[in-house]
């Protein structure tokens, strides 16, 4: 019976320590039982691309279709031809405001619908499985468990909390208060003459920037509140909220996603994706003796077997 | 046994009302079942003074024992002398900057431990009960009533965030999460030398303007992400939540708290409180058809009978 507790993790140090994690928080204050996971490469698969980055490629096209100028603005030709060296060179954050671009105007209720219809239907590239199965089993037993001790879990991502938002409750029984992410803001459409209510419209501009590094924890604090006790990650920008959470009063837990499966998943953890003049975040967390997840020995299983 | 429903609501339209909409609500999908407070004046007593206003003239008290040299700041001079024309003069947006500087610089958790001290203490000046005591126990009934059908309940407040998560969960059971008020930005403090973690630390500015009016709605958006379809409150910073509540598709219910029970509380609705050249807010209930709560009439019992 007690194998149906994290039983996609294999036997070892990380299993155990997160075994003891939430043997002891159990008899913590509920108010303190607060777990913040990042998502892109730390609760679903972030290559080759971003999800998002995905999604609005996807609608990219969609829109070119009935607004063929599109396709010259510099930024979309790059995507729509796959022009890897114009894109690296215009930048991911120049880029993804140009997408963002696409849905100015537009209600949260539209932008929620289009979310949900393509991860229905888009498919991985190279796992040829759905995208939204390429959620990490292991995670979401680990999830379970935290929710079965009377955690809050939240989702904080660098990504866009709208996106999320729309399949987070699906994905992983979190519900859209309890996503922290890069805020879009919204304009507010006062009640017209005919007497119907107001509305919110998109705008493409952030509330508090993106939410990467120290804005992971200036945001989980003005949005969630509390501080939390158990944090995972997988990249640099996950480190401050690492740090915070491994720092705090009591027990603590800062767990860090190592990509070193390139049979099951992907390696690419700790080279190319550290931010320049930054130390890895597996360096980081062997330093500070956080916990490390090898997916390719600590998993038993990464993804579902039938999406 | 169905008395126990509403038990200190008396029989009548507004009751049946919100008896119709709980039972129709029953059946909607939980995603959708989002219920919205405003506190000061919906959930507990605003008068004389807001709650979180005398928080912070003691905090001021404190304050000025250990560093005499704040009373000479004017704002705070006016409002250690009770110096009601000068603090009118002044404008509670300049007085409540001035306060809000008391705790700049210090930690969310010492501000969260100083307004729970505060509230374990204080006393409503005429009521002559413990300030804590003051919600009102006919929308604590509707709250667990809301619960109970598996609505996320959510207090959305012109007050300040951080002030009213310190005591939301014990007035409310409403975690810090699901507070949505005027937001302190945080200023990041990152992990020193010696190895400790990082540290966040108050500013005196507010991440996106005071909440009332159209930033409930916006704020509402971008920190819970999803439109509620209940609303209460009860003064013109709280129409257009009130607005977007009803204007929803599907069951909704909006729900303005009249105050005209000078006996057991107070009485003041409609006609200082409205905000100039805006239309007071029972009037716009009236025609919008919204339910418009009669403390005097609809409530057989306006606070706990012991404190």
């Amino acid at each position: 019976m007690g194998d149906a507790v994290l039983a996609s993790w294999r036997p070892g140090a990380t299993r155990d320590a997160v075994l003891a994690f939430l043997e002891v928080a159990e008899s913590l204050p509920l108010e303190q039982r607060v777990a913040c996971f990042d998502n892109d490469g730390t609760l679903w698969c972030e290559r080759p691309t971003y999800v998002q980055y995905d999604f609005f490629v996807d609608a990219l096209k969609t829109a070119v279709l009935s607004d063929p100028g599109l396709a010259a603005v510099p930024e979309f030709a790059a995507l729509l031809a796959g022009d890897r060296a114009a894109i690296g060179e215009m930048g991911l954050e120049r880029i993804a405001h140009e997408l963002t671009r696409l849905f100015e105007g537009r209600s949260p209720e539209e932008f929620t619908a289009r979310v949900r219809d393509f991860l229905g239907r888009a498919t991985h590239p190279t796992l040829g499985r759905p995208l939204r199965s390429n959620t990490y089993l292991p995670m979401r037993e680990l999830i379970a468990e935290l929710r079965a001790r009377d955690f809050t879990v939240c989702i904080v991502t660098g990504g866009g909390t709208e996106f999320l938002r729309a399949v987070s409750q699906d994905l992983y029984g979190v519900p859209p208060e309890n996503v922290v992410g890069s805020l879009i803001a919204y304009d507010f459409v006062p009640t017209p003459a005919d007497g119907a209510g107001p509305a919110l419209t998109r705008t493409a501009r952030l509330v508090a920037g993106a939410n990467e590094g120290p804005n992971k924890v200036t945001n989980i604090q003005t949005q969630l509140g509390r501080r939390p006790i158990f944090a995972a990650g997988n990249s640099g920008g996950d480190r401050e909220m690492l740090e915070w959470a491994a720092a705090g009063d009591g027990p603590t837990l800062a767990l860090v996603i190592n990509h070193d499966d390139a049979d099951r998943e992907f390696d690419y953890l700790g080279t190319a994706e550290t931010v320049p003049d930054h130390e890895a975040i597996t360096d980081v967390a062997a330093r500070r003796g956080w916990s490390v997840v090898s997916m390719a020995h600590d998993w038993d299983q990464v993804f579902d077997s039938s999406p």
